[in-house]
């Protein structure tokens, strides 16, 4: 398995067959956007055409002098099963299907399908698709998307990946996280998944050192693949999170699927209870589906469901705790010895109870040694951080100071506490906040939403202490992150 | 009453008394950030200087030779009650007192906020705070807030009004609301609402022809405050809608509001029973808040629970119809006829059921055609538009030519049809969409967000209805917006 999946997500070499002159084709942006950074060799597909984009078009595969990792097909589908036949006959041990036409419009397209398995399969060939956009591994410049990118943004590497179901909610995504500033390790759009699916993209991921969490968006498994999922997802949640969003919850969705991908979407209930019973975290959308992956990202999983509020705002710690109590997170009373340590250090007017209120008159010192008091104390498991960073006590360089002081502590401690922030705010804020996350602060818009990441934390760490790999994960986190 | 809310929003001329000469120090922001765009007079208080940002000095308001409408104090708590009476000898209306050290200190600040009222009510002058952060008004420039314009950003002129209880929340979600590009037509922060409360200022924001919305966040309201505030809520939402993000929900939320504003959280279910009766609307969050408040402020209330979903990616859709059915919204199927209609103007490989999805191989035309034949059904109460902007065949000009059919086609209608879209993406497709909410259609980037948008309208919709307001509303709606 390991030499396919190498040259679907790191070949060599990649052929984009049915590439194009015309810049309003599939074909020719397929190859525009891979070879925008693909630093491999590429070689375009084109019985009619010496050249695009500077690079010597071939008429077929089989005249490629060389060896081909990666075929990127993306033809009419009547051609697809003889273009299969060529790139099997040729080695190319994975192909991407991009071409619709297939099992989703009817039988015709299902008969077509099995065609090219069934040719997939003589050669002992694996094929992502069809009907999808490919993948997207930023580390190594793949990108087999098709869209212009003057109107789509892709994001940097990172440590989510992230399979879809959907290859227009992939790219939407995509987009939408470049311009967040998330970080994508691999995306896969797996289409009909008419061969590579959700567990084979398990097996991999889980050893895949560039990725921390795995998210998915999924509709439904495919016929006869729902036990090789759950033994997938069984095999990967004690070792590394996943995330997943499955639409059709509603039977109105499950209709609204029938018409598009044709998945058998199941009852829901099916899918809670594996999900529950492997450990995966359900999202409820996207947004919801990214806070919990960029938090399991950064920060090591909660020992415990205790969360201390740290906050210049007295009425975002209100909304905080409200938000912890609705996800039954605690927010604990802290000890007497813990209020007097904290009293010390901050300002009369500060609250030092929990939340820790500093006030609008916080300096970065009280913000510092309210953090180290409440990290030391063994009261918490988690702390939610609402720096406010436009007061005016609280310096440009908080957080800096914040995160050494963070990390400091955290190598002293027995288990590390994870900390997410929220930043209601404008540029400014946002500015300071995404240093936070360059280094490695989780932040979120709103309290609600930080209160949710803490919770994806908990139920991970709980999931880890259930599976006894919790000592395991967070003692290779800590070496990961330098903690 | 019109008098002092007459001077408060839109005063002639304006005191800052405390002004200081001292960039660090609150009383000179106050007067920076005032004179940045307000038109009145200004006249800055302070003893020991004779000019500040070159505006004359008074040594008290008893020497300013002219009329005062409104007074901004900040000098220490121990002062306030002494200005307070040369503020009330002056005859000024209304006083915002920004100054803490009132009753959030204890009982000490208890007896100096009720010694402020007493000589508040000698003089018939009415109190914004104490231990506040005082209003924004960006209509006529009004803005007595302090924080350096550096680290925050201050929204647009619209339709939304804001009362916060927590002023730090208040200034940050202003903030973000300029950066989202959300306009207000008034933020008050109420502070330790000594005076005037969210009664007062529902009676004036019901009037108030700038304001379509009104919002709050609110902890409690003062003991003897609660008939009041009913009173208030039963009159203003039969004629706009009022959302409330009422805080301490929780038992641990309830105490954290206790050392926080020290107002009666109460039990929430009381506050729950009181939104209910009264048409309230409540939120669970900041950005739960504005989503529901810019779909109210751009869109009519939907006549039923019937949604439209107009797609171009399929996953998405299925999404959106999961996000209505968890919210009681219904995703109907459409009829014989109309999938009929839509079959005829889509391509063959669209979907015209209900998710409609046009596919990522959608024109601008079957955009448009597809909304007209749902907004003429009479099958559908609201559509949510998920356009997929970065799709090749969606031209840049999508957002004018659907604003134009949807007008065009809502004008005919006995009842409009509110559209909400969601366009998950990134920087060119919030071009697109901040382009379609600058003529009217509230935008999120989420479908889930969407959904609970086109909630809120179904739900107003509803109350407008059992109030016997609902034909009232929407004509009042359909002329301000022109459709």
């Amino acid at each position: 398995m390991e030499r396919y999946f190498e040259a679907l997500f790191n070949p060599r070499s990649v052929a984009i067959v049915g590439a194009s002159r015309d810049p309003t084709k599939v074909g020719y942006q397929i190859l525009y956007n891979l070879k925008a950074r693909y630093r491999g060799r590429i070689y375009p597909i084109n019985p009619h055409a010496e050249e695009i984009l500077g690079l010597k078009c071939y008429r077929s595969v089989l005249e490629v002098p060389d060896e081909i990792d990666l075929a990127v097909i993306s033809v009419p589908a009547p051609i697809v099963p003889q273009v299969a036949e060529e790139c099997g006959r040729k080695g190319i041990p994975v192909a991407i299907v991009i071409s619709g036409g297939f099992k989703e419009i009817g039988p015709e397209g299902a008969e077509r399908e099995k065609k090219l398995i069934e040719i997939a399969r003589k050669y002992g060939m694996r094929i992502v698709g069809p009907n999808c956009v490919g993948i997207y591994v930023p580390k190594v410049g793949l990108n087999t998307t098709f869209l212009n990118p003057a109107r789509m943004g892709f994001p940097p590497h990172g440590h989510i990946a992230f399979i879809s179901q959907s290859g227009a909610f992939g790219i939407a995504v995509l987009d939408w996280a470049a311009m967040r500033g998330i970080g994508i390790s691999k995306f896969v759009s797996v289409g009909n998944k008419a061969d590579i699916d959700e567990a084979d993209l398990l097996q991999y991921l889980v050893e895949d050192e560039d990725t921390r969490v795995i998210t998915m968006y999924i509709e439904g498994v495919e016929e006869g693949r729902g036990r090789p999922f759950v033994e997938a997802l069984k095999k990967t949640t004690p070792r590394k999170p996943v995330i997943a969003l499955k639409s059709g919850r509603s039977e109105a969705g499950a209709r609204a699927i029938a018409s598009h991908t044709g998945s058998l979407a199941g009852t829901d209930a099916v899918y809670g209870a594996v999900f529950r019973q492997t450990g995966v975290i359900r999202a409820y959308g996207m947004e919801d589906l990214f806070d919990m992956a960029t938090a399991l990202a950064m920060q090591p999983p909660a020992p415990g469901p205790r969360v201390a509020i740290l906050t210049v705002g007295g009425g975002s710690g209100v909304m905080a705790t409200d938000a912890c109590s609705d996800l039954g997170l605690e927010v604990p009373r802290l000890s007497d010895a813990t209020v007097e340590k904290l009293r010390k250090v901050l300002l009369p007017i500060a609250s030092p109870y929990n939340p820790v209120d500093l006030t609008g008159s916080a300096r970065d010192e009280h913000m510092l040694d309210a953090l180290e008091i409440l990290l030391r104390s063994g009261e918490v498991d988690a702390v939610i951080w609402i720096p406010y960073f436009m007061v005016p006590g609280i310096s440009e360089q908080i957080v800096e100071k914040f995160v050494a002081r963070l990390r400091e502590v955290s190598r002293e401690l027995d288990k590390p506490i994870p900390v997410v922030g929220a930043a209601t705010g404008g540029e400014y804020t946002w500015k300071l906040a995404k240093k936070a996350e360059e280094m490695g602060i989780p932040m979120y818009l709103s309290v609600e939403r930080a209160a949710r990441a803490v919770w994806a934390l908990y139920t991970y760490g709980k999931w880890l202490k259930r599976c006894g790999t919790y000592e395991e994960y967070v003692e290779r986190f800590r070496k990961i992150v330098g903690i």
